[in-house]
C-alpha cells in the first residue's frame, strides 16, 4: 500500500466517504481507512430520513445547515448515478409529523410558526388520510420538502465515486495512533505506518479517543439505535410518518422502516429483545390493524451523539491539518453533503470563515489551552 | 425415478421421515415425496419439547402414547447417531411448570395428583431457583423425565437413516392426486406417475385435502405458530420453564427458544409483527432483567391441529393400504417415534389391534358410510 | 374471504401480478391466489435484464413482442412509482454482448445485420472499455436501448398497485383443482371453494398440470437457474455485459448480479455446489483480477421453459374464460407488461385478434380435439 | 463496570474464554474484554478439527501439547455440559488422511512411522470405504483418536462457564492501550480506565500491536481462512477426510464443513469469490457426484499465524504480570484447553517450569534487550 497521501480519512461511514468524494472530485487524492467494512455502523442502522423539520424546532444556524445539506442531495442524486450507476433512492414524498396529545399539538404549532413553509393538517384531514391509525391524531404538520435516501447506498455511492475519481479505500484496517511529526501525520495502523499531510477524523461513535488523545474535551456520547423493516401491502403510505418516539418510513422497495430506539452509552452491536419489543409495541399501538405485517429485517448501530447535540466539523484548534467530521448523532445521512463541503472548503481554501463557528471543534479546547 | 414402491410416504416432515425410517429399518423400502425441502414446516417451527406432562392433565391413553414415544428417544438417540453421525441433541434437564395465579396453581395441583411422579415445588423453592422472575411464581411442578430434542436434526437423522437403509427421498415434488387403482395406488406428481402398494399421508397441516378427497370428514385445523431464539449469558437456566402462553427452552448450543404463538386457521408462512411482539412482551414480563438479551433468529410454521385435539394415525376405514400419520398439532416431535411404530406395525403385521382406537381414522368415517 | 370474483389469477409471480394490475387498472377486479409468498420462484431468481437483443437473433414477431414490452416499462416506471412509491429501478445503461471466438463473432455479426439499431464495437474499442477482461474480446455489439429492472420490486409494485386499485391477494393458499361448472369456474383451494367468471393460469414452472388437466398438450419444461450477487468497488461497469453462458448486471444498489445456470428438468429449490462453482469459474475466467470481490448473496428459482421456446399467452382453445400466461422461460420480467396487456385485451375486449397467434395456446390442442 | 480485576483477558475468542474459564474455576476472578462479540473471528471460521496428527509430522514437543489438549476435551465435554447445558459436540469418528500421489503417499508413510498408533489404509480398502471419490486415493492413514468439536459452542460454553463461576465479560469494548503502572496494569478502553493485577493478551490475529507496544519482536502473520458448509444426504461419511489443500468434516447436525483457504496477510472480513471458487473446485474434483449438494453457509475469519508456526503462550520476558496466549494459527480450537492450563499454572503457581520453553514469548525478546 502506497504509504503517503495528501489526506487520510479515518472512518469509512457515510461521513468519511462523503468527505473523500468531495476531495477527490476536486483533485485532492485521499485514502479512507476503515477498521471493518464500510457503512456498517450508524450508517447501516439509519432509516435515511432527511428530516430537516423533525430535527429542528426553529430556523437557527443548525437548521440552515440541515436545509442546505438536504438540498445538495438533489444534485448528488444524479451526479452519483452518472458516476457510479448507484441510485441513492432519493424520495420526496414529504413527511407528516403527528400530534396525539394537546402538548404535542402545542409543540408542532410552535414549529409551524417557526417554519412558514410547513402546512398545517387538521384532525379531520388526518382522519381522511390515515383512517388506519389506532390512536386519534389531533393535529399534524406536513413537511413537503423533506424526504429520505437509502443510507447504505449513499455510502457505497460516495465510496465508489471517490474511487472513480482516484481515491483509495483500505478496509479491515484499524488505526491505533495518529502522531503529529513535523508538518505531517504518521498513522500507526494494522498494516503499518501511513503518512499524510492532513487527517480527517470521521470515526462516528468511536471518535472519543481522537479528542482525548489530541488534547481536547471529549464530547462524544454513543447512542445505540435499533430499527426494523416490515412488509405489508395493506399500509400503502406515501409520506413518512413521524411522532414522538416513533417513525415509519416507506422505502422505495416496498419495505417500511420503523424506528428508532435511542439508548445513550449503550455500544452493543446486536439486536436486543427490549429494543425490538418497544418498536413493535409502538407500531401496534399506532397501527393496530397491521399485526399481520411481515417482519423483513432488523438494523442496529451506535450513533455518534455529542454533549451539546451539535456535530463537530472543522479543524483542530491548535493542530493544523487535523480535522473532525463526527458527532452527527442521528443526522449523519442528512448532514453528510454539507459536512463534506465544509471540510472540503477548509482543506482546499484554508478558509476558516467558510465554516460556521457553531460546529467548530474550537468549543472543545481545554479551558487552560 | 423408479416408479414403483412398496410404500410411498407423502410429506417429508419429522413424521414422514420417522415412518420411512421405521419401515426401511424393517426392510420395507419406501419413497418419501416432499413438495419442498424436508422439515421446513411445523418441524422447523418446533422448539422440540418432549412435554409429556405439559401436554396432558391426566394419565389417559393419549398420555401413555406420549410417554412411550418420549422413552423411545433414549434408544433412537444412539441408534441414529451410530447410523448417521447426527446428534439429535436429546436433553433431559427436566421441565418446570409454573403457576403465577391461584387458578393456575389449582390446575397444576390436579396435575400433580394425576401424575405421582411429578415433584411439587413451593414458592420459597422457586424463589431460590429463579430469583430473576419478574412475576412471583406461587407454585410449580418439576417434571424430571421430560426433556427436548432438536427437531430439524431429528428430521434429518430419520431422513438420512432411512436412506442408509435403502429408502429414497424425492424433494421439490408435489403430489396432486392419489387414485386407488385395483390393488395399488397411482400418485399423480410434478414428476409424473408413481405407483405404490401402500400410501402414508404425513402432510401435516396440509392434510385436509387427503381426507375430503378420500371420502372422510376433514378434521384438520391449521394452527400457525411462531417462536424466537435468543442468546443471553445471564439467564443460565438448565430446565425448560413452562407456563400459560409461554415457555423457555434452553437449547444445547446456548440459545434459548421462546414460544409459542398459536393462531387457528392462519396458514401464512412468514414471521409477523404481532406474533413476535406478543412473545417478546411475555418474555419481558417474566424476565424483566434480560431486555438486553440478543435476538438470534425467528421460527414459524403451521401446525396440524385437529377438531378433537387427537392426531390421526392408522388405516383408512374402507381404503385398505392408505394410512394417515398426521394431526399431531404441537406434539409431532414428541409423537414421531410412537407414530412410526404404530404405522410400521400396521403395515408389517397388518394387526389392526396394534393400534389404539383413540387415534384411529375410523372416527372420521362419514355417518352414512 | 369473499368467494366470487370476476377474474381469479392463479400464481403470484411477476406475470400474475402484472395481469392483475392491468385488469384492476381497467376496473376488472381480481383475486391473485399464490400458494406461498409472492415473487419467490422464477421472479426472485431473475437478474431483471430487459435483453430484447440478447434473447432474439432476428426481427421476428417474438422480437416485436419483447421490444414493445420493454418499452412499456418506461411508462410503468413512473406510473407504479406514483401509485405505490415503489421504484422498480429501471436502468438504461445499455448492454454489450461480447464475442471471444470467431464463431461467436459471426453470430453477433448476423445479429448486427438483423438489428440495424445495434452498434458494432471493435476489438480496440473493447480493450479500451474493458481493460480488466481476462479473455480478449474480439468483437461486441452495443445495445443502447436495453436495460434492466429489479424483478422483486416490479412484482411487489404490480401487486400493491393492483391492491390500490381494488384487487385482492391471497397468499399461502394452494389451488388443487379448477372445475368448469356452467358458465363459471370453481377453484378448490386450501381455504375452500372460490368461484370465478374467468381464470388466468400464471403458475410459471408449475403450470404443467393446468395443461394436462384441461385436455391440452403439456409444453412445460422446468429449468432451474442460479445466480449470485457480488460487491466490488473495483469493477465499475455501467453496461450489462453479456456473453455465451455468462452475464454480469450492474445493479442500482452497487451489487453485480452474475448469471445464470440453466438446468432443464431440475426443480430443486436450493443453491447447489455445482451451480455456484460454474458461475464463479466463469467469473474468474473473464474477470481474473476480481477474485477478491465480496460475495453478497445467492438466488435460485425454477423458470417456466416450453418445448418450442415460446410462452403460452391466450385463451384455452375450447374452454372459454380460461386463460394462460406462462412459459416465459427467462423472459418473464421482460415480457410481463406485454403479457398483461394481451390478457387484458382478451378479457376486456374479447378480441381474439388482439393476440398474436405466435403465443396462442391453440398450438397445444390435442390433434384429435 | 467495576474497574479493578485480578486478571483482565484481552480478546473474547475461544482462547480468551478458555483462559478465563480455567482461572475462574480456580477462584481467580477475571474480566474478558472483547471489542466486538465473542467468538466471531478465527473461532467462527474454524471447522473444529482436533487434528493432532494432521497438524504434526513427528512426535515432538508440539505434538505432545496438541495431544494433551485434545485429551482434555473428553473431560471438558461433560464438565461444560453440566455447568452450562451447552453440548460442545465432541465427535470421535476419527480422521482419514488421503494420499492421491506418490509424493503424498511417502509423506503419510513417514507420518505412519512417526506415529505407531496410526493405522495404514491401502488402496483397495479406501476404494471400498470411499467409492464416491473422483480421484483414486492410493493410500491413507486412519487416525482413530482424532475428532472434532463445534468451535462456536466451545467458545460460548467457556464464556458461560466462566460467568457461572463468577467471571465477567465486556463485549463491544475496544482496548486502546495497556500501561504498566507500578505493580498494576492500566487498560485504556472505550469504556474508560480498567485496572488489573495481570493481563492476558488473547487477541488472535490482531495481537501484533501488543508485541511491538511491549518491546518485543512481532511474530504475528494474519492468515485469512474461508470455509463453507453443505448438506447432502448422499455423502454419508463418518470420518473426517483430510488431504492436501482440502478437508471435509461431517458435523453432528448433518452438515459437512469444507475447508479451508489460507491467505497470508489478508485480513479482509468477508467471503470472497476466489476463496469459495477454490473450495468448490476442490470439492467437485474429489466428490464429482455431489455437485447437487445444497450450499448451507459460509464461514470466514483471520487466523493468528506466527513466523515460526508455533503459538506464543507464556509470560512477557521482562514485564511480569503480562501474559500472551495467541499465535495458534489454525490450531486454536485444538490447543485452547492446554493453553488455558499453561496460563492458569503460570498465574496461579508462578511456576515458570510449568510451561514449555517451546511456546514461550522468551524467543521474541529483542536481541539487545
Amino acid at each position: 500500500m502506497k504509504d503517503y497521501y495528501e489526506v487520510v480519512v479515518v472512518g469509512g461511514g457515510i461521513i468519511g466517504h462523503a468527505v473523500s468524494y468531495q476531495l477527490n472530485k476536486n483533485n485532492v487524492t485521499t485514502l479512507v481507512v476503515e477498521k471493518q467494512q464500510s457503512g456498517r455502523k450508524a450508517t447501516k442502522a439509519a432509516a435515511g430520513m432527511l428530516g430537516v423539520h423533525t430535527e429542528n424546532s426553529n430556523a437557527n444556524e443548525f437548521y440552515k445547515l440541515c436545509q442546505s445539506s438536504r438540498d445538495m442531495y438533489q444534485e448528488l442524486n444524479w451526479e452519483l448515478y452518472e458516476l457510479t450507476s448507484i441510485d441513492i433512492q432519493l424520495a420526496s414524498g414529504g413527511m407528516v409529523e403527528l400530534a396525539f396529545h394537546e402538548q404535542e399539538k402545542q409543540a408542532i404549532e410552535l414549529k409551524r410558526q417557526a417554519f412558514p413553509n410547513l402546512e398545517w393538517v387538521d384532525q379531520r384531514q388526518l382522519k381522511a388520510w390515515y383512517p388506519m391509525l389506532g390512536k386519534e391524531a389531533i393535529a399534524g404538520i406536513y413537511m413537503e420538502t423533506d424526504g429520505h435516501v437509502e443510507p447504505s447506498r449513499v455510502c457505497e455511492a460516495f465510496k465508489q465515486g471517490a474511487i472513480a475519481k482516484g481515491g483509495k479505500v483500505k478496509e479491515d484496517c484499524h488505526v491505533w495512533n495518529i502522531n503529529h511529526v513535523g508538518k505531517t501525520f504518521h498513522l500507526d495502523t494494522d498494516e503499518g505506518l501511513i503518512t499524510a499531510e492532513r487527517v480527517v477524523i470521521a470515526t462516528g461513535a468511536e471518535s472519543g479517543r481522537w479528542f482525548t488523545a489530541m488534547g481536547l474535551v471529549n464530547p462524544m456520547i454513543p447512542v445505540k439505535g435499533e430499527c426494523l423493516s416490515i412488509i405489508s401491502s395493506g399500509i400503502q403510505l406515501k409520506q413518512t410518518l413521524f411522532c414522538k418516539d416513533f417513525y415509519l418510513v416507506p422505502k422505495r422497495d416496498g419495505r417500511y422502516v420503523i424506528g428508532a430506539t435511542s439508548e445513550r452509552y449503550n455500544q452493543s452491536s446486536y439486536v436486543s429483545v427490549g429494543g425490538i419489543e418497544s418498536l413493535l409495541t409502538h407500531f401496534n399501538t399506532i397501527f393496530p390493524s397491521f399485526r399481520d405485517a411481515r417482519i423483513d429485517s432488523f438494523l442496529t448501530g451506535v450513533r455518534p451523539g455529542t454533549e451539546d447535540g451539535i456535530p463537530v466539523i472543522g479543524e483542530h484548534p491548535y493542530l493544523p491539518g487535523l480535522y473532525y467530521a463526527t458527532g452527527h448523532y442521528r443526522n449523519g445521512v442528512l448532514l453528510a453533503p454539507a459536512t463534506a463541503q465544509l471540510i472540503g472548503d477548509l482543506i482546499m481554501n484554508q478558509s476558516q470563515k467558510a465554516i460556521g463557528t457553531l460546529v467548530s471543534p474550537q468549543r472543545l479546547a481545554m479551558v487552560n489551552s
